[in-house]
């Protein structure tokens, strides 16, 4: 750690489409204080801005510390940013365009601010103390409504120029596939997010396969969530284990891929999906793994579920402003 | 550069399956003296690491620099090696196991060499001296008998932890695909290798539906090389253009999936299928991209034919060895 940091205190936020949480991190990064907001009023992004000032400052206050031992404030954040100007382009999750995030919060906290992806931050909370600590090069991925993923090499975030990467979500697989999020056709998202998952699911419930799922949550996708899937798993719907396990291996067969591409010696799986059905995503992803990924990459490979739930994103955003400095 | 390097030589040497080839440089990289010889003599590792010496020897001799003013060696090498300790531990194509070519090189010439990837000298030879030169984010795509892949970020080679990785030819493409080299089926090499379009070549030439390329080629795939194929087209085969293009799109979905894992800035297009047909494969990758690719790594990408043909393996692998001091 620099030695700037020394008595400095960080912050870690995690800005998520349906809440906001703010950590007060001391210098070994023990967690002093957390508040938690729902993320919309629906006023848009100067309201929003507001929101996230006060629910890192009641942090603060709760945690009794002043501004000024603070040695940065480090966002995690969806959408599309400008990482090095610290500008949130695009957020329809939030529907914020061209938020100048970073500005404003160095303006009102009087410390540095660092604004990156929120599965970044993720990733990068389970390499600096999580299921990924230390190693050489971590691959974090996060299978949910949308699939995250993310990459620690020798230290540092792969990113992309302007923005970050590691879209693996977006992997092609399948020529003629269905409608993506991001405009395209048959992406890793069309097959295996939990979207995906609760279309299929949908679609056998109204058929009348899935009677457990029917009862627990209907066939509105915004009901079918992971643990409606997992529920129903439990209480016997064979239909719904088999459109998730083959969702599963399809995740699989993806980051193999992914694994020859770039031989992680930890691949970190977290992710709604995941958290709600863990046995089952290790045991389809670790054996596709095999199936898919070439010798010496797998010899050494761990695959192993995220250890930090929550936590991850607003240590890996506290973590990546201090270790920047 | 290092301190070290004041004054010095390098030697990049490109160790390939059917020939081999010893540069001497100077410092500023200006190439001195170049030799050539065969690979195979038969007589397994031992003779192969003579006659590699043999080759850097010779070449020195040319350049008449005397082994004491030698920086390093640098050798480019196909097959799975440990780059560590500079093992080639498996290299079907030179029928090599376990051999230690860079301790034996060491005693040799009294002077470091590092061995690598050939496919990674390759590129490292387009980041710092041809298309991709000095960019941030450089990936290469050698689309041959195989396909190879490497990408430099932020100047440094990614590798796996034993291993160099960025295996591109064996992304998985199609559940029920053809038999790879790998030992596993549908990898990207299966569909868009040049094994895999002569095959499907040959095939359309049995069939009577390829005049040109069974008069210049027959229906031997030893015999249906990327010449044989681009010449083929040029004389009017519209099922081998047909078969080409295919494979040239299935590529470009493979490189777009890719571009959004790593978002690098510039691609580097080679190998014998590329140099063979530049303006197909870069019209077909460069339209894949577009339809596959997220917009935010495409608005600055730029996908460009490697400029330094068979100079590139001996530069590249010169210039890590230069670089690594």
């Amino acid at each position: 750690m620099a030695r700037a940091s020394k008595n400095r205190y960080w912050v870690g936020f995690d800005l998520g489409g349906t809440k906001m949480m703010a950590a007060v991190f001391d210098k070994n990064f023990n967690i002093i204080a957390t508040r938690r907001k729902k993320t919309k009023d629906g006023k848009g992004a100067r309201s929003g801005i507001r929101r996230i000032a006060e629910t890192i400052e009641e942090a603060l206050q709760t945690a009794h510390i002043d501004h000024r031992k603070l040695g940065g404030i480090g966002v995690g954040c969806p959408g599309v940013l400008d990482l090095d100007r610290g500008v949130v382009l695009q957020a329809p999750n939030l529907g914020w365009r061209n938020v100048p995030l970073k500005k404003e919060l160095e303006r009102t906290f009087g410390c540095r601010a660092l604004i990156v992806n929120d599965v970044d931050a993720g990733a990068y909370g389970e390499y600096r103390f999580g299921a990924g600590r230390g190693a050489r090069c971590v691959l974090g991925v996060f299978p949910g409504t949308g699939i995250g993923g993310a990459c620690i090499y020798d230290g540092q975030l792969i990113r992309g120029r302007v923005n970050s990467c590691m879209e693996i979500g977006h992997i092609h697989m399948q020529p003629k596939g269905r409608l993506c999020g991001c405009g395209r056709r048959g992406c890793l998202e069309t097959v295996a997010s939990r979207l995906a998952i609760s279309a299929e699911a949908a679609e056998a419930a109204y058929r009348g396969q899935t009677p457990h799922l029917m009862e627990l949550a209907g066939t509105d996708l915004a009901s079918i969530r992971s643990g409606a899937l997992a529920a129903a798993i439990r209480e016997g719907d064979a239909a719904v284990e088999a459109i998730v396990r083959h969702a599963a291996k399809d995740l699989g067969i993806a980051v193999a891929s992914v694994v020859n591409l770039l031989a992680p010696d930890v691949v970190v799986l977290g992710g709604g999906l995941m958290e709600a059905m863990p046995g089952l995503y290790l045991k389809e992803i670790r054996a596709a793994i095999k199936r898919q990924a070439m010798k010496p990459y797998t010899q050494h490979l761990k695959v192993v579920p995220a250890k930090l739930a929550d936590e991850a994103g607003v240590l890996g955003a506290a973590a990546l402003v201090a270790d920047s400095v």
